[in-house]
């Protein structure tokens, strides 16, 4: 008989204080450090882990994430996210959430776009050949997919103009050395003023990681207004190279 | 017969991967944000928490906070908070922690020091009239209050030198739109350069809570070498008052 496989996990999350801020929502931020710590969670319990992978030199890279949320989560609520594959193409795999109240409505739903790359070479791998498909095994059925909420747009910085220019310090990086992806986030809407957040939240963040910086790099932030509600977010380092973009939707 | 009353609480914590620095270890800041988390629950569990103490326009400050590590716990562990108040006095009280491995060795202890102040006025209340000296009921006895480490010490800045000055953003600030107790701690060890953390990790480090700054005030660093390993930061807001001052001792 065939062991059924679990494709959706929940993880739980309770919303702590110094994770919320003036409005007594949970920063942007902070939620999508609980996003990826459920993705690192789901991955583990089916052997895809970084800890597993990274003794054959292989890792994910988050390569897009986007959270789009109808009612931020409150101090102390206790929230459940909800996440799953679902797809894997050659280079990249989409991993989707739902982040629910106690009651199992929705708060709102994320997406989020991985590449495994050979640590060694740096050079991405081919998911539908590694450990002969394993992970082919984890796809949701398209019924379990419930995540109604738009894919990554493309975004072009025409002209940008630049808002802030920022060093990089012991804080901003992780286990790697890299400037942490959520850390991006925060810089990024620190951008904008409290008046703004007096009257607006965060109803969609998107952001493409394109490369990595390090400790000590110097980050420039570029801003290009879209509409009243929407502005994009070029960060580059070194006065160079494109390291992240973003698209920050208030409401 | 009289009920028995529980003293002394465990709080659990998982050290995330985003959460620790470089080298794999938590961030001082991240400890100390478990630590408040840790007093938090502690507090409210016993009738003394924020909620129930703002209905009555009362509530907790944090005055002082120092914590010693003898090693830093490392991404995925599994740690144990363990807090309890030590004493009270009329204007303050002590609350202790230890924080343990798995098998109930220390990884290191933390004292904090708080007063409790009436929101309208600001001014400090009596601890020992308030709810009928019913926090006494919580202090531990001295054979149960193993917190081995020295109390918070005097800082005298005479020779401080400006080392930074910052801006503070919508992240930098909690649900009171006051900077947060654990944002100075980040922006103070960010003084500190990649090479220092290289080779030396955070032993001991101490911060007194001397007034409170908002979204938007200007926080500069000023530094005073107290020897090779021990380093006074004090931080004042707007270039004039006192914030906060603290010690950092590397090992």
């Amino acid at each position: 008989m065939m062991q059924k496989i679990e494709k959706i996990d929940s993880y739980p999350v309770h919303v702590e204080p110094f994770h919320v801020d003036f409005n007594g929502r949970i920063f942007p931020g902070v939620l999508g450090n609980h996003l990826l710590n459920a993705a690192g969670n789901h991955s583990q319990r089916r052997g895809w882990g970084i800890g597993a992978l990274n003794e054959n030199h292989y890792t994910w890279v988050l390569s897009r994430l986007c959270i789009e949320i109808e009612e931020m989560p409150r101090q102390y609520e206790d929230i459940e996210i909800r996440t799953w594959v679902e797809s894997v193409m050659r280079l990249f795999t989409n991993r989707n959430f739902s982040i629910l109240r106690p009651d199992g409505t929705p708060c709102g739903y994320a997406r989020s776009v991985w590449a495994m790359i050979d640590m060694d070479t740096r050079k991405p791998c081919d998911l539908l050949s590694l450990y002969d498909g394993d992970i082919l095994r984890y796809v949701v059925e398209p019924e379990e997919n419930v995540c109604p909420i738009q894919g990554h747009g493309r975004l072009v910085f025409r002209e940008a103009r630049l808002a802030r220019t920022l060093d990089t310090y012991y804080s901003d990086v992780d286990i790697n050395g890299h400037i942490n992806s959520i850390k991006y986030i925060e810089h990024i809407l620190d951008l904008f003023p409290r008046e703004r957040y007096e009257r607006q939240m965060v109803r969609r963040l998107e952001i493409a990681y394109k490369a990595e910086s390090y400790l000590g790099d110097r980050l420039s932030f570029y801003t290009q207004v879209i509409n009243d509600n929407e502005i994009g977010v070029e960060v580059r380092k070194n006065e160079r190279e494109v390291v992240c973009q973003a698209k920050i939707c208030f409401e």
